[in-house]
């Protein structure tokens, strides 16, 4: 083996699709030959590429994937030529003892397979379900050092670099495989599937730092790159030189054949997201001021959307536009996504739909250039209201038990227009209706059962409405067309207007259905954060409380409301359509699972 | 210590609320008293006890219910007097290293708690997650055994029993808890949290009876009874001699304060639901006798639908009555648990339900005692079309891609449905609609979302069609009103009644539009039992192959059309209510997760 001192490496910053050999091993051949034209040393793929993350229980319920995905391996290493290649895939575990598969990667050289390597830390909390497939692999130093034109490189796979005793308070695991490996080699490379979440940038960039200079290693990260279902990959894989400078990142949100030379400092630096290096800092004190996560935030939610109507072959969205915030939220995003032309946003006003909102609605569609259409929803309303009125006084026979007050007219009202919206997702071909629902609406419930909360995907479902607000007027500044939301949508206050207030006469609005927004974001982010008690939130000064008169009694009145709206919502969480896990923790359904039957004393 | 040579133990098989510590540790002491009036030596509680289980999220997010429990624990030691307790609580880990708590069962005895034994085996399968929350414990065998009155008890805690090395053919972990503490003591306790799934009774008592003769120990298995959302825990709690003999066995489906002498022979054996000796049997072919298991379906079915209304808060149910078989197994299921007075069966005819479907519904509904009414959707039907009719026109502007067949029509019918029956469930008080989708249905999308799919629960969503006509007759002839479901509703073959077959202008029957049922059936089968591919598939002979002829390339293309269906049917999977697993392997969320953008080669 020649010795270089110097290896060109790359970094196959891929987006693929779960499940999908076939494809998935097309784009990795696709870039092995590009590696070996510019005669690359070595060429990177993400953790296990060949069959794609997340798994879900594909490996277990369709094992054969897995056979597909070694004979797919086989493939490539017949294809390869000059360049070594490592690349991820699912390796059927042959002993008596353990789970059914590791979680492997192959280094390949001179079309033969050299090494296996295995991964060890298998991460269970949150979003990660790796214990559920995968056997531990117990730590075999050399198994995991590769020598390449005179250069050693240790392979720590995702999580197995997640462990450092030193940069932790608390661990998860007792061992540390770095550590194992860090000391005999020049480079340390870590194959990722790690999905982008509020604050864990800056997160990931101390720790891979860290290892870098306390090991005297450079130190590679290969990310994977897309979105899939509510998980979405952010890419900017990138290096670490020995002091722990980062010295080269490929794009976000897109891919990347990023060339790195490992002993030269001519990497090309492509920018995080504005602000990003703030999130950390925020971390101790709820703050309404979002714009270090709002670039993030934005491409985040793009990916999502492009990814998820192009891996399951949709194409066009339509939603009903309130004139109200969420939905013209999810409407710009949804047209920067997919393009103008393949939104259609819907106005349907009721009889309590002011004519502002009407106004609003049309002209943020103007503005967008986005189909609209105005379909009033007066007459159905009526008529199901009608209707009910026969059916009701008829059921009050069998059931006694009539509210005297109920939500059914409201919800009439979403039901309607949530009619309509797919109606025409199944008149018209690729074409899926938009849940609307944000972060604060559903940790209160306030969101209608196939009305409002129905849907395709929702866009928006781990944002919190204080977020919102900063993303509209971020939106505004930043977008190529500027100010496309009319100021009156950020101006007013959120509504559904789908009912009366009885003290005012006027339409019901959210913050007096349920409580200021500003505090409720801070209950959501004090039990996300640091996963307080109603006794610890009382002895907590929400910043509300600084900015605003509060008494004890009101503030505990609304605690004691928030959780008991939260226990009636797990019913709604459950049956909520996919959307994009944004925030650091979430209650979207791959990371947070509450059983419905839960009884919970939230007090101390 | 005395030495009696023969203890008097309880089995607390009792019915916990998951979260809800008050409860379960009110239930506790109540049983631990009622112990000590009758001086038993010692009184076992299901493992997990008093945080309840199913856990979900609960432990990591809200971290003070592990708190919770472990003060409860400190009051039951003191409430305690002449009676040993075993009972599980979750303990903090206070390491630095390791998953935030333990799977821990404390031993009290004179006020003390004496020990604690911590789970080794975290079961992260199916449906269980026990490796996102608890640290493994090392195995220390003396911490594991007890001396009570002179008898050595050796604690494994539920899966710490399920490894032995010669039961089964691959081991999901190295160690084996129950080799190490077996050979020292007199008799083995486990305490579990095992629901109940077809055929996995008598894998349990093989494998229990096993252990018992081979270390030649009694074997006493304390089971939580009860459901929680999904999952449901059937009790039956039990003593193996040192023979492998059952010597006594709890009852099924409820709580029970069960009394064990484990000296004697003088002990209540209570009996499996029938035939339940026979389902391991039928396990390597496909059958359509599903006799053995219907017993078990029933109960298992019956005390989900209990537990989740009482546990929720809910009391009545209101549901379609198409005349079909899914709306009619519901109606009777629910009658059975929530009792007829709370069940409201509504006939919704449109202008393609036939005067037969009515009539059986009616007749259905009179059988059984249950409020009815009739509430024609002809009117909604064609107000709801025409409408439509005007907004495709103005939308064929936006979207040029407008299907020549749609199910649109379709769907405004079932959508209708689900609009009266939500508005019901908004109007009166405690009451909730049902999702009447079967297990094959809805593993061919056969289903409208916000239609039939739609509900507050989904009793059947694990039972497949061909067992649905199998439980129809077991009803008929095993309830005490004999013959309530009309023959006219289980001879007739199944149909939606939503469409019209180009072919035979009569309405579409649902195995034309998918294939056969016992097909299907099978298909459904050969995945959750041995994970075939459709290679695998065409290489088996089918029963209905047996008993038809069926060339090659139909078979092959409806293999090919069940795969394609599925495919897209797991967006449906995703919104579905909670229903009862019941079967070995589900779809059901709790237990089966798989991306919505999976995009899997089926073949081989």
């Amino acid at each position: 083996m020649e010795n270089k001192n110097s290896n060109n490496v790359i970094l196959a910053q891929l987006n693929p699709i779960s499940g999908n050999i076939e494809y998935n091993k097309n784009k990795a051949i696709e870039s092995i030959k590009k590696a070996n034209e510019i005669n690359a040393d070595l060429i990177i793929f993400p953790e296990l590429f060949l069959i794609g993350y997340p798994l879900g229980d594909i490996l277990t319920r369709y094992p054969y994937i897995a056979q597909q995905s070694e004979e797919a391996l086989n493939e490539i290493k017949n294809t390869a030529t000059n360049t070594a290649i490592l690349i991820g895939f699912a390796e059927k575990n042959k002993e008596k003892f353990g789970k059914p598969f590791y979680n492997s990667i192959a280094f390949i050289q001179n079309k033969e397979i050299k090494k296996i390597i295995r991964k060890s830390l298998l991460a269970n909390y949150a979003e990660h379900n790796d214990f559920r497939y995968f056997e531990p692999a117990k730590i075999n130093k050399e198994e995991r050092i590769i020598n390449l034109n005179g250069i050693k490189y240790g392979i720590a796979i995702c999580e197995d670099s997640w462990n450092d005793f030193d940069f932790f308070e608390k661990n998860l695991y007792s061992i540390d495989p770095i550590k194992e490996i860090a000391p005999y080699v020049n480079t340390i490379i870590c194959p990722s599937s790690s999905c982008t979440r509020a604050k864990k940038e800056q997160l990931k960039h101390n720790m891979m730092s860290h290892i870098a200079k306390k090991y005297n290693v450079n130190y590679i990260y290969v990310n994977q790159v897309g979105a899939n279902d509510e998980l979405v990959y952010d890419g900017y894989s990138r290096m670490y030189d020995k002091n722990g400078n980062l010295c080269a990142m490929a794009k976000g949100f897109e891919e990347d054949f990023f060339i790195l030379n490992i002993n030269t400092n001519k990497n090309i630096i492509n920018p995080l997201p504005k602000g990003l290096e703030l999130t950390l800092n925020s971390q101790k004190e709820f703050s309404l001021d979002h714009t270090p996560d709002l670039e993030r935030t934005y491409r985040t939610i793009i990916l999502a959307i492009k990814d998820y109507f192009k891996k399951n072959n949709f194409k066009r969205a339509v939603l009903g536009l309130s004139g109200g915030l969420d939905s013209t939220i999810c409407a710009v995003l949804l047209a920067d996504a997919l393009g103008r032309e393949n939104i259609l946003g819907i106005s349907m006003p009721s009889k309590l739909t002011s004519s502002d909102s009407k106004n609003d609605a049309k002209e943020l569609a103007s503005n967008l250039g986005i189909n609209f259409m105005e379909i009033p929803i007066k007459d159905m309303q009526e008529a199901i209201s009608n209707k009910f009125e026969g059916i009701f006084n008829e059921a009050q026979n069998s059931f006694s038990d009539r509210y005297n007050q109920s939500f059914t007219q409201d919800n009439i009202q979403a039901r309607s227009r949530a009619l309509i919206l797919w109606g025409i997702a199944n008149e018209f071909n690729s074409t899926i209706p938009i849940a609307t629902s944000d972060k604060s609406e559903l940790y209160m419930g306030y969101a209608t059962i196939n009305g409002d909360m129905s849907g395709g995907y929702a866009p928006i479902s781990d944002v919190v409405k204080t977020k919102l607000f900063a993303l509209a007027r971020w939106m505004n500044e930043n977008r190529p067309q500027k100010n496309a939301i009319p100021e009156a949508i950020i101006k007013k206050p959120p509504q559904a207007e789908l009912a009366l207030d009885p003290k005012t006469g006027k339409t019901l609005l959210a913050e007096d259905a349920l409580m200021p927004y500003e505090f409720l974001d801070e209950v959501i982010w004090r039990i996300e954060n640091f996963n307080q008690s109603i006794d610890n939130m009382m002895k907590s000064k929400f910043l509300y409380e600084k900015k605003n008169i509060l008494d004890n009694q009101t503030k505990l009145q609304w605690l004691n409301k928030f959780f008991k709206r939260l226990n009636t919502a797990i019913y709604k969480w459950y049956i909520i359509p996919p959307g994009p896990i944004v925030d650091g923790r979430s209650i979207n359904k791959i990371e947070f699972k509450q059983p419905i039957i839960s009884d919970i004393n939230y007090s101390k």
